[in-house]
């Protein structure tokens, strides 16, 4: 059904050593200009200011996810018993799964209210994209995929396999991540964690052998999160990015007449369906339009520009430290009482949807333990470490961030 | 007071690159034959059979350990105001603190009732060990490194940083198992976590900020205990080998007349106090015991010897698993009828002193993190994770290990 | 006479696992925009085409040549002889050695005729630029700098120790680039190579017995190159952009008028001396003016834009696997006989200066080797292995790149 | 005609990840006394007397060669043109090529006279070995091994991939020795190589695009015999042992009647077709021996045997260091002239056949080269780095060791 290539064509990595693609669409999916995008748009947007090394893009990690989903057919128990267009499938979905993302996603969707799973969907199935103009040799095909991703459950072991508590797409960032900002959380055992699967009737499993290495890898999760993602200053970097967006919006609604070429942006804040306009967007456009904001005549649109290129980011308070609350109070009336004070002060509270990467780590115990006599346990009843990480007492971040220096 | 080396000599070390050592002291305690004997009995004992690239011995985690050291002392905060003296307790302590384990320690341990940290302290205080020679340079020094082995609190903050749960001597034969395994799980940020710690007032603290590299090295040692140490082929070699010991020893107490040359292992029985013997007692010593006892008249001895040779090893039953109760009772009743069954059937629970690496996991609340305001929380009170590792729901492994195919 | 900050600045990096800053100075010139700039600027230009997880930047790199420099200070035998103000010399010229670079160097230099190093020392003696600033807190720092960026010889050491056989920059980027690309070539034993060199008299010896490691990094970067740096594909992409660079200068010269927004180019182009409009220069930049190019109603940039973007590389002919001559006539001729056909094929020769990192390899023997009677040898000398790097036969790629599709 | 077993037994390796066996002759064979006696037996030798982390043992180097031998079958072009028998062939012989090593074999060798290669045939075709009984499964199969080992000819393309100049031997110990002794060097991109090579006709080539990578592989090899195999200590603790086996030799055919139980070793040396002691002999063996030979009444036996365990090892002269003739000329007429000086003073030449890892690198020169155009050439040809490995110009160690303080 799907055609091999005549010679393979290989990828070096540094993680990996080498990702084989043997299969043609795999090759011409690679080469659409909407997943080429991703070269533009860096995985760890602001975590990478922080972690001055971690330049990769999601391009490199969705070569990497595809990979793994291959490593997924190749190594888990019953998986010789999924059909070879499932298997398809799953490499694709891996590959494209994070096509949609935009240039600092996070902050980007909290205002258009658009997801990037959203705009991964569209890509995959509006009739002009490359995408969609590869996958037609298949009828159907967009579609299943688009289904995947949307979580519709028409094929729900692929979905599990390609996004849930422990799927293609988290083996690759975590290790990717890792690699590239020198943690070393994030050194995952990923060939015994597949080891440990295994899928009979359409669900996978975890054998209780296994459980050890799977443990393993979500703790290293919550390490990168703790450590990484959730960095106070990496957040602060994306709190000022989201507080520009929030106001080229609000003044967009009130018609104001920017003085910088933001054009496409406003193209796709008028009409999130444009497309062509949202792949134009990537992290030289937005870096380029702020950099033309720092002159405008918006004094908070000027003020925030110029912290995000001086890197003179919002100050963070840590509910944990358990600072002095008077301070705390003083601090939320200044900003209460500043005309457009909203702009310069935000709580943050990070966990479960906290970061764009995120999944709702309460939903771990979907995870399905296989004893040895047959019986099946949830992983937070065999596993009291993971039971830790769901209960209320789990960590929860409360940060207050905001900027000095602006006295409205 | 203690002579440095015109020049330094220099250890090659895969994972740190280079150790270096700088003093005189240090180099000859390095050369005694004590120290040097640590070659000849491998980290892991019967762990090295399971995974078989782990031949490490005692004597290159001994020279680790006193590297670990040596990083305490140039990067954690608060270590300048440590005496000189106590810096090199520190070095010294940490070099010789496995320097009193026989081979296959636990098992000898178990019928020997003498532990290693006792034989460790009689060879640094008895007059006629080299170490002693070498220390004898500083009145008074034999002693004060003893009393750091022994915990009797003279010195507290060495004690603890040689000895505790978070000491020189984990973060060195975590970080080495695992490299010498291929265990993903001991990579432990080592650096992060010098930096991460604080001394004030002679007490260790780790501040808020670090706490995450902490519950890492923590969750790095669990994943250590359940995936390698505690691995149940491994203990299974271990629980045979205890069987000879034993068995050798209710022999002895019998006045049976040995068919093989075991006059040494006999010496140290009779008296443990004798140290010219028992440094005689090594890996290859032991193997070539068990050799000649294959070809033993006492039928357990000559069936023991051969399981160990063979790697015909004891069965092992995990109650995790929820065996079935009518067979376990049946196998109890089995070993408990035959005569000399005790030598074929053994229970063992794996967690607080089931290895002796371990010390107490319920502990592990004696790390004090030390918050940004000033104020102090126990690690426990601190983190939620660490928190699950010390309730009683805490995972323990309960195993019965039986040997199939001896029928009295 | 250099002021150090209260708190050390930690940068994460995964091969030196923390880059530490602890002048003010320094931390002051890695905030300069000039600097920050480098963030744009990949490292391996065209070759991240080829080994596409090389997406690191010139920042990372000017960073870790930096902490080369540092631990040349703290390691290098004789070192404590030098001044502390050549001291930061050195550190400064380190990380300030790659400032100039443009996006895509080669293939610009190509028609600015002006280098790299000059426009570094622009940026560093100019009065307008933010480095310049920082570094007028000591009378003559500036230039002092300088002169070794433009080997005036006034620093003979310090200019040796960053830009020589073997040096700080060399390094960093051999490891580094191995290190993102995942080439097993570039592991370098720096530390070794550190310890085995000494200075005498303001100048740098190795030591006969640690000429392995230097021959050993010699080796490295000769793999380095052939691997990675003159991959076919990677030079090719740097060819078509180098063709590009090529037509807009022609047409520029005649008075064409663009049809894209190229004027910070331009300016560039009319005056090299424009620094505020050389430091706006970087990748993204060129992506998006020959983005724009495609469009272009010249026929020959239309066409090149295109390739650039869909990867429509020039074809390759390497004269070493012994083509066919006429073949190779055809193709010349082809090429001569159409008009524009120039900027269609193109002779690469890579060796020597070649390719922009390189300096002449042929320069290798002036590393001296001390041997332990205190004679010297130069490395040519001593290592026949070297000798064969230098000599005639010494590997030389002649290759001829050309364009297929394009018939005038 | 080899039956699979119905689980894959799976060996845990830092190198590989996994080493995995699917056929019940090979977890035979590793299951056999003279392989399991391996594991008793280190790879370097004398080297981890200097390198004191490498305490890696003949066992661990021998799975690792078998698993070398799976990639070569699973990756090399062509190879599935080969029989299943010949591929089989491969993963035996591969497992087994190092059976028939000694303890420190090399010292060993040069008494004895019989080459450790010779010792694996046997143990391979004496009908009283386990290894023979496992290989009986299959008429002539133990033949036809050891015909490979013993470079008949019979199966030149088997015997090529497992002893040539470019093995599964040499790729597995080069990594290994570099990953335990923590040495840069041996990082081999292994997967490359196998990649590169092409079986045509039963011949191995080499392609041209792949040349870079066997040259890196060979320069490994370059530096790690000169870093760490003949590093002039570890050849000098070799060179005691030699003497010590010598001087055994000596007194045993005087009629010496020892003062120490090495009944064993005596065996070997009247008889050295006695497989039954040959394989009782390890390290530890001959480590008791030398330890009861240090009071032997024979002045040298207890001199150099003292020297062994104080490590007061041979002095060396380097001839390339251009020593002081006259006090060499000094040296050399001392021990002439003293009786028994012969056992004192002994000339190393490193190169060619001085070690016995090494075959003669001047060989290099059988590796062919397939060139795009189909023609071949040799890699000396192709390559000038090569080509210089192999000229009479190439790197010769010459020593002088020597022992001081003997005064006959």
């Amino acid at each position: 059904m799907f055609t091999k290539m005549e010679k393979t064509r290989v990828f070096r990595d540094p993680l990996y050593g080498y990702i084989s693609v043997d299969y043609k669409i795999i090759a011409d999916l690679i080469d659409t200009r909407e997943l080429q995008r991703l070269r533009r748009i860096r995985q760890l947007a602001g975590v990478g200011q922080v972690f001055q090394t971690a330049e990769h893009s999601r391009f490199t990690h969705s070569l990497g996810a595809y990979h793994m989903a291959n490593l997924v057919i190749h190594n888990v128990d019953g998986m010789d018993e999924v059909s070879d267009y499932d298997k398809m499938l799953l490499l694709i979905a891996a590959l494209l799964h994070d096509v949609g993302h935009g240039p600092y996603s996070h902050a980007f969707e909290s205002i258009t209210k658009v997801s990037h799973e959203e705009y991964t969907v569209k890509l995959i199935t509006s009739p002009n994209t490359e995408i969609n103009k590869v996958l037609s040799v298949q009828p159907g095909l967009a579609d299943d995929v688009a289904s995947i991703i949307a979580h519709t459950g028409k094929f729900p072991l692929i979905e599990a396999l390609v996004s849930s508590q422990l799927d293609v797409d988290r083996m690759d960032y975590l290790s990717r991540d890792a690699y590239m900002t020198g943690a070393a959380y994030g050194n995952i055992d990923y060939y015994r964690i597949l080891r440990s699967l295994r899928i009979i009737d359409g669900q996978v499993y975890c054998k209780a052998s296994g459980v050890n290495s799977v443990e393993s890898f979500l703790m290293s999760r919550y390490h990168m999160y703790f450590q990484v993602y959730y960095h106070p200053t990496a957040r602060s970097f994306e709190v000022v990015l989201e507080m520009i967006y929030r106001r080229i919006y609000d003044l967009h609604e009130k018609g104001y007449r920017f003085e910088a070429k933001i054009g496409t942006f406003i193209k796709v804040l008028n009409d999130p369906e444009n497309l062509e306009a949202y792949i134009e967007l990537d992290d030289s456009y937005v870096g380029g339009v702020i950099k033309q904001l720092v002159h405008s005549k918006d004094k908070v649109l000027s003020t925030l520009s110029k912290a995000f290129f001086n890197r003179h980011l919002f100050k963070v308070i840590d509910m944990d430290d358990e600072p002095d609350p008077e301070l705390v109070e003083e601090i939320r009336r200044k900003y209460a009482e500043m005309p457009d004070g909203k702009y310069f002060i935000k709580d943050v509270q990070s966990s479960g949807r906290a970061y764009n990467h995120t999944t709702k780590l309460e939903d771990i115990n979907t995870i399905t333990v296989l004893l040895p006599s047959g019986k099946a346990k949830t992983l937070e009843q065999f596993s009291p470490i993971i039971k830790s990480l769901t209960t209320k007492s789990y960590k929860v971040i409360n940060r207050i961030y905001y900027f000095e220096g602006y006295e409205g």
